[in-house]
């Protein structure tokens, strides 16, 4: 019965099906654990299939890595229709709820991170350029002036951020407005003291 | 003449010799290059001896990222006769200027963090949540109630500290006071959001 429905899927359609098992694998393993091996027991398909999506563990892993960077930067992507503030705050409070949603993807992200292949830590880091970036354009909407010190307070803080996703988000059942709240504040804090205007 | 000196070295010299040399392998390279035998060529010793002292190559990992800690905790210890926000201020200037005289160090900390071995990677998760208590005990000083949120929201900002160092201490001559600047705002902030007084 499986087997039957398993032929049904397009190429495409089981090659998101073995990323989402990634995914979820990678929600309690370390990524040196998720083997191909693992993922080919798990999806009862042949490693020869997992080598002709993936072509290795790095290339599965990227994989694994860019599907969950993408499902999250669109689930929280900014309204442009709210004002710059609420849209930090609209963005961040989507964030904790992806979270907690999807834990794996998220750990997915954290993994990736700490991934021996540079170009798995690349995906992440660009993710959290992107994610720095929608703060900066907050803050330039704001009228603070574009500055390199305003770009390294922010794309710090979004650290600070992923750090508290991991701690409050996860790890917690702090209401997604105190989470936000703490972060919202430190971002204006840092954006100002960013600022030439006031120094 | 090499030879001659290094029999003078006792033990425990002859280790402390090989984890600094391991230290500052890893400012250029990551963990998982820094094994035995590269060590072992650059120390011009045995492998057999490097076994003896750290039994393995994550024993060696372990030992180079627990001198690393240590060094970096000790040189930015708070100085008790300073008032609450003044010794913050100036245990940040003195990690900034750490890690700008020793980024060697400073990166075998950053590297361990993405350690394969969860024993390397629990040492960086000590020095952090060692940086994060002493930002706590500035807050209680200051007459902030302790709460988990105060705690979450420091913790978190221990890894914008981090990144600022990566980004604005390593990678820019950006003066100290202007980092620990930013830093302290988004400190004094987030605290404040975390306060149930202010809530």
């Amino acid at each position: 019965m499986v087997e039957e429905r398993r032929t049904r899927l397009t190429p495409d359609e089981r090659r998101a099906q073995l990323v989402a098992l990634g995914v979820a694998a990678l929600a309690h393993s370390p990524l040196e654990d998720v083997t191909m091996e693992l993922l080919s027991e798990q999806a009862g398909v042949s490693r020869a299939l997992l080598f002709h999506y993936f072509g290795s563990k790095q290339g599965m892993h990227h994989a694994i890595v860019l599907t969950a960077r993408d499902s999250m930067l669109r689930a929280t992507e900014p309204r442009p229709e709210l004002a710059p503030l609420d849209r930090l705050r609209d963005t961040l409070d989507r964030v904790v709820g992806f979270v907690r949603e999807h834990p794996a993807t998220f750990y997915s992200l954290v993994r990736g991170a700490a991934s021996g292949s540079p170009e798995v830590r690349e995906l992440v880091e660009e993710a959290r350029n992107a994610q720095a970036e929608r703060a900066v354009s907050v803050f330039l909407e704001l009228g603070e002036p574009d500055s390199r010190r305003l770009r390294i307070a922010l794309r710090a803080w979004v650290a600070m951020a992923e750090q508290e996703m991991v701690d409050a988000a996860l790890a917690t059942d702090l209401p997604a407005a105190e989470i936000v709240g703490l972060l919202i504040a430190a971002a204006e804090a840092t954006a100002g003291a960013a600022s030439p205007i006031r120094h």
